[in-house]
């Protein structure tokens, strides 16, 4: 088997996983992470640890390769910082977090300069994903990609990962990715919302299942749903409130600038700023402006 | 092996492809169409032929079993009413088309009278679902929903039929399905011009691959995609003109009707209907009056 070494930076939930993932298929991983459980925890795994970045680095065989799973922003940039003096020419940075795509054409442009090839890659599939089978898209040089493919090959499902092209378009493609999974989920919930306020009396898990199964709309985010409404048949835990962490508000940003109409991608967007917010100003304004012209009453705070 | 007999009423499309589901699992199928071409056709592939209605109904042991599988509206209104006089207290009709629930709840309400008893099915999964295991969701009396359960059973895929309560709740989930399928159609349609719009060049086809092995939106629409974009890289063949067949509409009306607030399905409609046209009004009044206050030009027809 073909065995590559890896060194990994930031030991979250996905990378600890993806850790464990790539060492299930023979590749040498030397870990670190700034939390010193973490790195300990990996190596009783049979990880390599690093004690810092730059120890990382010297454990490392030409060409390095690092991969990073570390949140986007500033933790990304703090560490191709701190990276770049200690790597070399032919060496190569794997960025597998969530970043915005013009951060990542930025990084490769910078990192050309001295030779090091970037590679942003976009993850899907949650931690089990990492864990046991991940999906990629992957953005970055063709032919070095040709060197690295074994270890996507590996830790993702099958057929579960693309090279799509120059640096940016893998997080580019992971971004619109998230941005359908805003309006999938929407459409989802929409759905169930109708069959809840609607006359008859629905077992939701058991429709969930029929729907994951031979149905057009069948998927894993149908199966999820599933999963939670066996755990909670009314979902009377949880407050509809949703949040994002940023790729579906750049999708709509993206769509903007590109003036694609995106509008199921948009106000799955701005319905998610809704659900955060126990009132409206846009409400209150509307109620006030009926209680103006018409007389109609107003709910009063 | 559990066989029943069913007279099956339409055999288009869908219709021939379940008798021949059916016949697969032992069941014995009475065949009447008004193509006397499809009748034959399906007798040749072991089904009994009916020449009438009172014919498929004359060959029928009791308590009956007549499965209608034809458009919604005037054509299962006509059945219906040809239907009843020639069946007994206990026999059993089974409502297969995409029918707008309320008439399902007519129906059953009007044949209760006889004793006949109505199941509404929502049936999803395409030609092929009906072929190889459709999805189903039943709607009728609970008791006697017992003694038709392997018909459904055995044609389904593996968990893919639910029993939903009284009839016209099976149409009715049937309804939302489409419904949920509109946004989710719509959200990776966009996801897709925004890809197109984009500075990347991307292979759809090995996007979609790759979202369709892994990803969170993974799922039959995302493997449909796939196949659309391996036939026609580009969609160059195809015009963006979606059309709809009534479900997504009633989901809107019925969510109009209950008052759930349901943006992105909503939108996936509406945005259906301007895909229709080639110019707007709506655009047409919008340019008008931009160049009333601003002088902004027009482009002329």
């Amino acid at each position: 088997m073909f065995s590559m070494q890896v060194g990994l930076i930031g030991l979250g939930k996905m990378g600890h996983n993806l850790a464990l993932n790539m060492m299930d298929h023979n590749h040498k991983v030397v870990a670190f992470d700034l939390d010193k459980n973490a790195v300990a925890r990996l190596a009783e795994a049979g990880a390599t640890p690093a004690e810092s970045i730059s120890d990382l680095v010297s454990k490392l065989e030409s060409p390095r390769i690092v991969w990073l799973m570390v949140p986007h922003g500033k933790p990304v940039d703090n560490l191709i910082d701190q990276l770049t003096p200690l790597l070399s020419k032919g060496d190569i940075i794997i960025e597998g977090g969530n970043s915005y795509y013009k951060e990542s054409v930025r990084h490769a442009e910078e990192l050309s300069k001295q030779g090091i090839y970037f590679f942003d890659v976009g993850t899907s599939g949650g931690m089990e994903g990492a864990r046991h089978g991940a999906c990629y898209m992957i953005g970055g040089d063709a032919e070095v990609f040709k060197t690295i493919e074994p270890l996507f090959r590996d830790t993702a499902v099958p057929n579960g990962y693309v090279y799509t092209g120059r640096a940016g378009s893998g997080h580019y493609c992971k971004m619109v990715h998230n941005g359908v999974e805003y309006g999938m989920m929407a459409a989802i919930g929409e759905g169930f919302e109708v069959l809840e306020k609607g006359p008859f009396d629905y077992d939701f898990a058991e429709v969930a299942r029929c729907w994951s199964n031979g149905s057009v709309i069948r998927g894993w985010l149908m199966e999820l749903t599933e999963k939670a409404f066996r755990a909670d048949p009314r979902l009377d835990q949880i407050r509809g409130v949703v949040h994002s962490s940023g790729e579906g508000q750049w999708t709509v940003q993206e769509a903007l600038d590109i003036q694609a109409a995106t509008p199921i991608i948009a106000m799955s967007l701005l319905m998610r700023y809704r659900s955060q917010e126990d009132d409206t100003f846009t409400g209150k304004v509307q109620a006030a402006l009926r209680n103006q012209f018409g007389g109609h009453a107003v709910e009063k705070v």
